[in-house]
């Protein structure tokens, strides 16, 4: 089975488009939980143990592991495998590099860690995508980031249309070749319409609602509700919905919360 | 001392530009070598010993060692203590997230690895660059990356200069916070010029001559041959200048050509 064939099974399964980010942050771990690798360990666990029948994806952010050491590339690999394996898994690492040291990238993304898709940063072209390219797995373009200094490059004007929109014609060219999806923050309404004009049915993948502002019921206008299209992230208003013993069922609480919230946009409209 | 200061400082006590690229690939290996862990340190110590007179910076790419899974971070730890600590080790990770995401990688490279500097993808804009900014370290942005679809995006016309002009722009600004250098490829005469002129003494460094085609004479005139301000990258050429064991003695004997063909176009003009 094709990645979206995969995610439009799960996402129908568990009548979710919610994807919950697994950023931990040793930090951030519940007090009474061991610290280190077994506290990180059971803390995923419960997360995914709470939340797994409700979602569509899960998507670690590499970046969180890496800032432990090489400790923290194990603790990624035991997180992974604690997914249901009917549940994508998107790696979010933002790589792109020359062609040989991307295939390098694409190793470290499906081999060791295991994941069904990458999300990858298209600034060097087309030639640094192209390694991540794999039967079943899924790369993850991005083209208008949830953060204000997308605005610094992806919105500068290039003969009549913004960057961003460029990247988004560029992936439907792309996607000839492989599975391309897109990441499109929900920090700018308006312009995810216009993206999803472009690409039609492909899958995109949509950060920034929560903490960083974006509104849901935006989401779904613009993005559409159909499974294997939208997806949508939260991470640490299901992680840390409450730092107490509680945690796991906070979590769980919280992403029935943004499930049922998404669901009712989709069924009777916005 | 801050980082310009330092790679001023090897460049001229070595009198030279070049870079070794440290992306070691277990399957390349010299035969006569342990397989594995001991072995890609045998390799990398030998290269380190054989070369360390003779470079301004060593420019390890995270991406062979993650391929490798946790033992490779540890494996890049210790290439990294070997390295002379007054020489610059700039990482090549090409990374570019969210702020709380880029701090994560920033201390990745800074806190695991022990880098002077990191190399970043500009896309996401400015909060994604600036947690990278740190005393004493330097931030090398992508402006024109040496492979060929380069030109998908950072050639397109933005309102009368191609894209990578607005990000070399943009890096000069960005200097005013913290010490920012560029990625400039070998590979597109012409263009290094005008990107020179438009950052100043700005740190570039340069990959792309050897196997991937940029002539060095080019890049001495177009990028200046002054220390602190060129930096000129090889990777394969002197990794792997013979598979026998004679490995380190041809990769001295290729950084030591390297070195006086620079200095030939440093000195008499090209």
């Amino acid at each position: 089975m094709n990645f979206t064939g995969k995610l439009r099974q799960a996402a129908e399964k568990a009548d979710s488009l919610v994807c919950v980010g697994l950023d931990v942050d040793p930090a951030k771990l519940p007090v009474q939980l061991a610290s280190g690798k077994e506290g990180i360990l059971l803390f995923s666990g419960a997360i995914i143990g709470s939340t797994s029948d409700m979602v569509c994806a899960y998507k670690p952010n590499s970046a969180f592991y890496e800032a432990m050491g090489s400790q923290g590339i194990d603790i990624l690999v035991e997180i992974c495998q604690m997914i249901p394996p009917a549940i994508p898994v998107i790696l979010d690492i933002k790589r792109g590099d020359i062609g040989s040291t991307a295939s390098k990238y694409a190793s470290y993304a499906y081999d060791i860690i295991g994941a069904d898709a990458v999300t990858v940063n298209p600034y060097m072209g087309f030639d640094a995508v192209r390694p991540f390219f794999r039967d079943g797995k899924c790369v993850f373009v991005l083209c208008l980031t949830s953060n204000p200094s997308a605005k610094d490059f992806q919105m500068l004007d290039t003969g009549g249309s913004p960057l961003f929109e460029k990247v988004a014609e560029t992936a439907v060219e792309w996607s000839r070749e492989g599975e391309v999806g897109l990441v499109v923050g929900a920090t700018w309404p308006g312009y995810m319409k216009k993206i999803r004009d472009i690409v039609g049915d492909m899958p995109i993948l949509v950060p920034g609602v929560g903490a960083q502002g974006g509104d849901i019921g935006t989401v779904v206008q613009e993005c559409g509700g159909k499974t294997g299209c939208t997806v949508i992230n939260s991470t640490r208003e299901i992680l840390y919905a409450s730092s107490g013993p509680d945690f796991d069922s906070a979590a769980r609480k919280s992403c029935l919360h943004l499930r049922s919230e998404i669901n009712r946009y989709r069924r009777n409209g916005v």
